[in-house]
């Protein structure tokens, strides 16, 4: 279960707020890439986890933890960023006014409603919102906890880098000190966060021990003769580029990468004609059709 | 641009078809762990690739060219599957009878309708759909191509990771020796595309060229006391499992892991009162209101 | 603006309530080939009907409102089907007893919970819901309303179409003397609205005058070389099949069919290096990178 | 069934065109405060009612009706409103010329593409769309019916909530006289609206009667002793802020209200190795693994 | 920020698995009645409270914190539940076997896959998930926090209500005595929050002060004619039912309650023909057109 | 199986890249109207073809393969109109700067943040996605592929004509030749997919065979005497519009079209009181409830 403090993980303070700004940080609370959906990434994958120990589900609930704090740094932020957007359309107006802009000494207006998003006007009251910086809802399909230990890690590493990245490309796009301080911490987290789905990787043994993933399954059930071979499908056979993906050992040590063009194995698919009452045209049938008989 | 060969890549076969087998196949087409948001992913990733060269997007043009060919693949699984699916809860009914069922050796009668997705039997005129196995319809929004190339790598391995585990699955609850013998294959191919984009960060150097990800951004703008701690949140202090992620040096070889417990560093955050016109209460703003003043 | 009569547009009578009936006629009001849609779509294309006179706005104001007492029948068809399904899983489990069907004189058992819709049973109280018959919730962005009055109404013939198709396989699954009959109507207008909205485009000339779409377009502007030709795909160059998309003028006598072997006409795409600061790996921008400088 | 007039409930009015107001209607169309959504929940609500008699089904019926009439008023006012957009980026470039505006007598330039709505441009041809403010389309799962009588009322008068403070909200944000005027009708009938469906609870006893929702199960099967305690979750316990919902009868009369410091009562849960056959990692199993054995 | 305790605030036992059961469960976690809707819902209520004192935003962090453990036992709860789960179709039938039930003393075959959600054995490895028991994923548009503190209580008692009758439904389907308990514990504690919003309407005032919402509007600019007035749309003019909502003060005690049949106050709207180069057939446009002129 | 030449089908230029056509194109690439849509729709309509010979399979797979290069052609424009997008919101400032925009000769200012979607900025790394103009990730239930051959001949035209409407808009609102030229030939090809389509349905003998769709139900089981009746639903029962769809023999030959005013055939429908244990209010059962008994 789970207990509060009313104090912020990190400061956040915003000297001159934003309202584009603030729409960019949406999608750090409610993006593909963002904060809600790796809190509940690392929930789901500590509650449903099955292991001989309880290691990694203690630990992700650590991390899981953690970022609930991290939503609330940044709905914060995006509520302090709202603080002066205009209410009215003409409001609006004055402050595009290229005369008040100059007297702003050449600066962005940024009290202008063209850019915002709309639901932080009319749906939520100058504040933050469970969804991306083009308002499209949070969607939990993105929760990867697949009940695999190690392909859940690369999907926490997969999250944790598109969120550095974006994290930088808010960084590099803010202009308020307090906003570039607030995501140099939660950079370092993302640091930190990436390292540490890597290391549990490394702990069970590395490449060799994990992959293919599952590790559970027989690989001589599967066919072997393609399972190192990087396909080539270019229309006139010209090979694929070489690297490290068609020659040398695999990374698990199991196999020797090769490039191979693909062809045909199997046959063209033939369906047949469609079924008596199914709801095609007769032409699909081949005969007279009605409604289906038992 | 693009071209086809009216042959399957691999033989698709079913002889005892089962639509509750075709719903399940479902997940591997539409699912979120499926061939369309790998196909598509891979596309977009090539589409988008920035780089003083093409090596890249070329690698990343073959697979995805490839992914083509795994849906078509599934896409004739389910419905062969459905050959024999029933079209009147009458005919459901017949199936289920428990003295049919004895005569077909005690086996699960394969033709009930309670376990079938509706849109198989009501939409697609027994055919498959871009949708998983809840019918669910594919989202878009899982395409991963964030124009970082290592974290997009890392979101691949994620990919074919899961999608791996649901081909393994749906090997381990098949019981036609047809459906084991493609999954056979695309378990081959999962296994590959797992190394393959592993290859490419080793290519590049490893974790310690590319992490952490993005690799371009200053580490020394970021709050660097945290970027390799790994914070402790119970609330009584128990501290967080030892493991690789709380000693030894990060797997960039950048800093050292080290456990440290989570206390609030900024304040309790207080937004004050609501604005005039905001369409808040009036308690909220703490004086009368009326429409926006300009 | 709109008024009610408290009856239904046709009889709605169910003998034999049936909770997975009441589940597959969900697809009838909010699957993509449903009511909630067609309602909505004809009223959004009167709504927005920018035209010289008000003659097809009218017409589509009646169909809509039509259509609204078409969802009311269904969601009472659904409550009816749910009458008796049972509440509990002890309840569902005496009714799937081999020996109460048999009693029942080998009838499908009806009151499984297996098959049932899981949100009729939570959410709705046994009642019907704006969703699908796989409890996918309706999606506005189905109603097509395109500004243009042709493509209009081919979309429309195209909902009819899938619309009846439904609704003839709803009538085939269906067992209930009374939900045969109530189909057996809604079939009867489904065949009306896919004559209506092709005898629009009739009335306005036929395809000669209306195609290709929009007809505002002048075809100077297009590449009329490709205007009429099938191009064919096949990796081997082996022709398209011939029909009558390959060959005779086509079908608005502004050109020949032809079949065409595609080719080339384009370069292959090199977008070059990342850009300083947009967050990609330092790799692909070519040189050290930090946060954007203005 | 239903029938139309094709005459608006209420007089839509636009002098000045303005697209981007045209923008902001459209949550009370398709957002989630909108008028789609309270249609459909009285319709679904009124449809699916279950009672002794049918007083409510007829309420909601005339309520439900009289919504179809408000989404109609605001769609036209979305035509009107994009009567002047621009078609063009360049026609757009024109208007946002400061030396145009500056005729325009400091105006805001109103058809600047950059804060339309593109569906508006481009899927729509200036005409409204079941969608909101930010382009995201309906979604039926907001239609709220519960089969409860109680719970939906309680629905009904969140939804005319959110309602009302969006339509204050886009009457402070309006400049033309007709949108205002057409708001403050469409703000008072959600007065009443709110208004009406508390008037239900109160019809049938309050609060003493209706609560807790569903007031049909026994509540000496609840856990009774937490039924009327505010749980205080600081980590610190510092105790709850005190209010009425610390301290009283409760509003039903069934209990006292009392701050209670929360601590875990149940242990920590331990699930144990994933099965043989699930697709985990071989190290989560604890043992050699393979294909799901029968 | 946030703190956990590895124990949950309540226990969870499971003696019989149900996979059933755990499908109806994730309607409690990931539906539009279910704990992860509440818990987003408080916080970002908290987390945008404005107002000039901090007592609300306080109260809702304490049950949003709350709401966190009750997911997670729910999540656990659906773990247990699928411990038993069937891994293959073979598994199933062996299970689904007449003869094998009759050994289990005629109870309902918990194994059948036929009902389970598909989900929980291909995606998560017989874990929960973040959606509901359709498998449709949970949608952060949900959650509701419109800057208004008494429109977010009576969404929050919506909310409440929708989430007791939903675990009342559980409760009545449950059979598991570990699963019963816990849910009378949940009821519990849905009974207390749906008093404790409905407490702050009080505490500030009650209806008369805090009716209509919002509060802050001057209702002089509503047109107060049709605030309390029931609109009868019946087309014969049949008058509504009447009821508390037709005569007596109005709740706020601002004014009357009357009935009163709906008639057309506005004119029909004419939009006119379609301009030139917005994509419309040339007969919307009534002359020749062609692409835009600037 | 597919194949790929790294060339483009026709040739991608951008002289004056433009953010905000940038984001219009994304329409093109994952809208309702969009090249996505369109090539997943002929490839699941061609998997799933039933009938006795495989010519239209063929067919849809050769045009399906085509519009994977249409997407590429798309993605790569997206990407060339984002080349210079401002990576900061500084940057932004300084190209709206007014005396910026006059030495650009009083054209658009081409960098400005506001206009833009900010996935571009913040989640692609300046490249395309998914998804459409205003953001919306792609969503398959738009794949129309119903079985009937008919039916999706229909949908496919619908589908042409509003992506040529969608062309021909971009077209006009485009200002760069080289994507005025790439638009010429995408326009063209849709004119050609429009016919082809039509041609499939001549060729099987025209609307006298294909209608009503499907051609297999027996139409002596529809209430005829309403299957060529145009319903007038106005309140005061002015008759409908007279048009072509009043009057005449229908487009089938197979009956006389008419128009009829439409009047309650059915009953006004009772469901009754709620079920004991169904979750109701008690005031809706009729007497004292509790958990369900069995």
């Amino acid at each position: 279960m789970y207990f509060h403090d009313k104090r912020l993980q990190y400061p956040v303070k915003v000297t001159t707020p934003d309202p584009l700004f603030a729409r960019q940080l949406q999608q750090a609370i409610g993006g593909v890439e963002g904060e809600i959906r790796v809190c509940l990434q690392y929930f789901f994958q500590a509650w449903g986890n099955r292991s001989p120990n309880t290691k990694y589900r203690d630990m992700l609930l650590h991390t899981a933890t953690e970022e609930i704090g991290h939503i609330e740094m940044l709905a914060t932020a995006v509520a302090l960023n709202l603080e002066t957007a205009p209410l009215s359309l003409q409001e609006s107006t004055a402050a595009a006014n290229p005369v008040v802009n100059a007297v702003m000494g050449g600066e962005r207006p940024r009290h202008v409603v063209e850019g915002m998003l709309h639901k932080h006007l009319l749906s939520t009251g100058l504040a933050a919102f469970p969804g991306n910086s083009d308002g499209v809802p949070f969607d939990g399909s993105h929760v990867y906890a697949s009940g695999n230990l190690a392909a859940d890690m690369f999907a926490n590493v997969a999250a944790e880098s598109t969120g550095r990245v974006l994290a930088v490309r808010l960084y590099n796009a803010a202009h308020d000190p307090g906003m570039k301080d607030m995501l140099s911490f939660l950079i370092a987290r993302d640091t930190m966060h990436q390292q540490q789905w890597l290391a549990v990787i490394e702990e069970l043994g590395g490449y060799g021990e994990q992959l293919p993933i599952p590790n559970s399954f027989d690989q001589n059930l599967e066919k072997k003769e393609f399972s190192y071979a990087f396909f080539g499908h270019d229309k006139d056979g010209t090979p694929p580029p070489a690297g490290r993906f068609t020659q040398g050992p695999s990374l698990d040590g199991k196999g020797q990468f090769k490039p191979l063009q693909s062809e045909p194995l199997g046959e063209e698919p033939v369906l047949g004609p469609a079924r008596d009452g199914s709801g095609a045209q007769k032409e699909q049938i081949g005969k007279p059709s009605g409604p289906a008989v038992m």
